[in-house]
């Protein structure tokens, strides 16, 4: 039997019809490789956000369950071109929507996760010799509703699709080459990596790096299906190949360097140091739907018989942790100060092979002592040691730690494109 | 049980999302009138020319198949934003395509027939008392394809939803203010027609009133569906009622002149007069997918044993008929001239009222005559007959007619938009 690739291009990816005549030539390739090729497409280029502007005009709040209805027009537009675009090469081809499918998913509109896929469909028009392009981001619940994916859909779509068909690997065509030791627009010697691991992949992912959106890693590592991340406008460029821990050799501790921005730091001063305290706090913020990221409580005050308590949450949410924190002020009885600092970075430094090799973290605090770089908070997982200091000091240390842990390349790297599409 | 009223907004009624909420509010009146409200909406303005660039960009010939996974994402669009607009108004509105209500068609590709429209899901929606929103052009086959109706395409859905449900009438909005007794930018007095019965409508249609597709006044006719043509932007106007002869009054003998611009004469001379050549002749440019109108075969000249006939054809047909009539010169055995003519017009009276009335044919010929205009050719059906005049003589004959069969009111009327959208 063949073997099955899956393919996946993004929005920028098929943004015009010269990309979706790139887009289609790579599929061919594939298919002259003697695989089977299944692609996924986004919509194109600005699409979404044109019917997002219309959806607006008409309604301050549209109803989730039109918004899918509208937004999964959109790569209803890229299958369509992109099949004809393979056909017109002299090549079989054939689009289907997730309707059409059976992308089955739960009954949540904008953000509902994909339960099963149905493969009848696409096992027939592999075997007889159809390239397929699917809508990715779309899916349908048992009643006929259609249901889109959120943030990260294409990529989630792809993945599960070639976990459905056994795929032997997912290539997800982005505009960036591959997944980097750090942002090369930071450091410019950045090495693109050959391989990296699903969890260090999503620590990096978490930490800053935005090339692919966490949940299709999750998914992918759930399946154990391959992903490869590679560059739809250089395809002599392998990419960097996603998989399990297991298949890999690891020769550093770390893999890479990656810095976020986004988030703020919150220190609530004073509070009584008495059991439940933490629980009442962090459990109002989880009802405002608010993400904490960072924690940290300092040792008890013997005098005073209070603590302090810091952590980080995401810049838009400074604002409503606020005003959770003084609603709790007579609930929890404490008087103390609210403190805010927006001008913070989280550096991070990720690796599987930093687990039962002692030191890394010691090298990584005496790299930022010797530029002179104040650490205000340190957390720690497994295969990530993240390090908070100040916005000013962020691409110093990114720099520095690059440096200590030997992830340069030899050449500059080339920097095209940052963010993935939806 | 409450009656249902089904809508219809063409590509013009819903051009940006100014004109989208105009829609909502007509869609809104009616509901609040106290009737279940099935609205059936085209695509916008121009999305249609737009996606057929890019696929011609990408293709000389892209497959019917997925030029109608194409095409039919445009309707996808312009419900979502309807239904949205709808609901913006504290009214409750669901849509739907094709896929999700059940319009089933042929498997034929961009001109499918609606063979069965399934109603459980509309009529469990219409129950929950929600105006009900329906991607129109689109259909499904059996086997989850989806096809699409051709030019007139959602009018024919309309008409179609409207027979399914025992709808009490289909609304088409559009953007000109009815049918009129002739075109008002050739007679500034056209009258707007209070009603016009199916057959007179289609020979209007066919003979140039470009209001409605004749093949959704077939379908309304074949289901004796009422039809009402009016306006999005003039609502005070209650339109033009398309319905059966049956319920009609009938004062006057002609309903409204026509005259149709996009036809060509041609004329085979001396065919030799024997069984069986016209019959070869017109296979032949049916077999070429040629439509031929006006036919005429002149009395077998005594001498040469020969006759000329002569016919119109669409312009854009000129050159394949003249290379299909000289490919048949040797098989049928003539030698003749193949004279065109492309500066003729089809000028053409229409009525259910000329049935049994005699003399209306002649007072159109004196009319003509009056103004010494010269006819080409003659044909006749049973409520129109149409004579073939030069090009430059179109619009004085049309005058002469409409001012001797009375059509005239006392105000000049409005004139919006010319062409109906698909």
């Amino acid at each position: 039997m063949k073997k099955i690739i899956v393919q996946k291009f993004g929005g920028t990816s098929v943004a015009d019809t010269e990309k979706i005549k790139n887009a289609a030539k790579i599929a061919i390739k594939e298919k002259e490789n003697g695989n089977d090729v299944v692609v996924v497409v986004s919509a194109m280029g600005h699409t979404t956000d044109f019917l997002v502007k219309m959806a607006k005009e008409l309604s301050s709040h549209p109803s989730d369950r039109e918004m899918d209805m509208l937004l999964s027009t959109g790569e209803g537009v890229s299958i369509a071109l992109l099949t004809m675009a393979i056909q017109a090469q002299g090549y079989d081809a054939v689009s289907f929507n997730a309707m059409q499918i059976g992308i089955m998913t739960e009954k949540i509109h904008s953000k509902a996760r994909i339960i099963d896929i149905h493969t009848e469909k696409l096992r027939k028009n592999l075997n007889e010799g159809k390239i397929i392009v699917v809508a990715g981001f779309q899916g349908i619940t048992e009643d006929g509703e259609i249901t889109t994916l959120g943030r990260g859909g294409s990529d989630t779509s792809a993945v599960a699709l070639a976990s459905a068909l056994n795929a032997e690997r997912c290539d997800i065509y982005t505009d960036v080459e591959g997944v980097y030791t750090t942002d090369p627009r930071i450091v410019p010697k950045a090495s693109k990596l050959k391989s990296v691991s699903y969890d260090e992949m999503l620590e990096l992912a978490h930490a800053g790096a935005n090339v692919l959106h966490p949940r299709s890693v999750e998914t992918a590592k759930h399946y154990n299906v391959p992903l490869r991340v590679r560059s739809s406008f250089n395809t002599d460029n392998e990419g960097t190949l996603i998989l399990g821990v297991e298949k890999m050799e690891i020769y550093k501790p770390v893999t890479g360097v990656a810095s976020d921005l986004s988030q703020a730091r919150i220190v609530v001063c004073d509070v009584p140091d008495k059991p439940g305290v933490a629980a009442k706090l962090f459990s109002k913020l989880a009802h405002e739907n608010i993400s904490v990221d960072m924690i940290i409580q300092s040792y008890a005050r013997k005098v005073s018989n209070t603590n302090d308590i810091a952590f980080t949450v995401n810049l838009d949410d400074v604002p409503g942790t606020v005003s959770a924190l003084e609603s709790l002020k007579s609930e929890i009885g404490f008087n103390g100060e609210i403190q805010t600092n927006n001008d913070i970075a989280k550096v991070s430094i990720v690796g599987a092979g930093m687990i039962d090799r002692p030191g890394v973290a010691s090298m990584m605090f005496e790299a930022l002592a010797e530029q002179g770089i104040n650490i205000k908070m340190i957390s720690t997982s497994e295969i990530k040691i993240s390090c908070l200091v100040d916005k000013s000091d962020a691409d110093k240390a990114v720099k520095a730690l690059h440096n200590v842990f030997e992830l340069a390349c030899d050449k500059t790297a080339e920097v095209k494109g940052d963010l993935p599409d939806v």
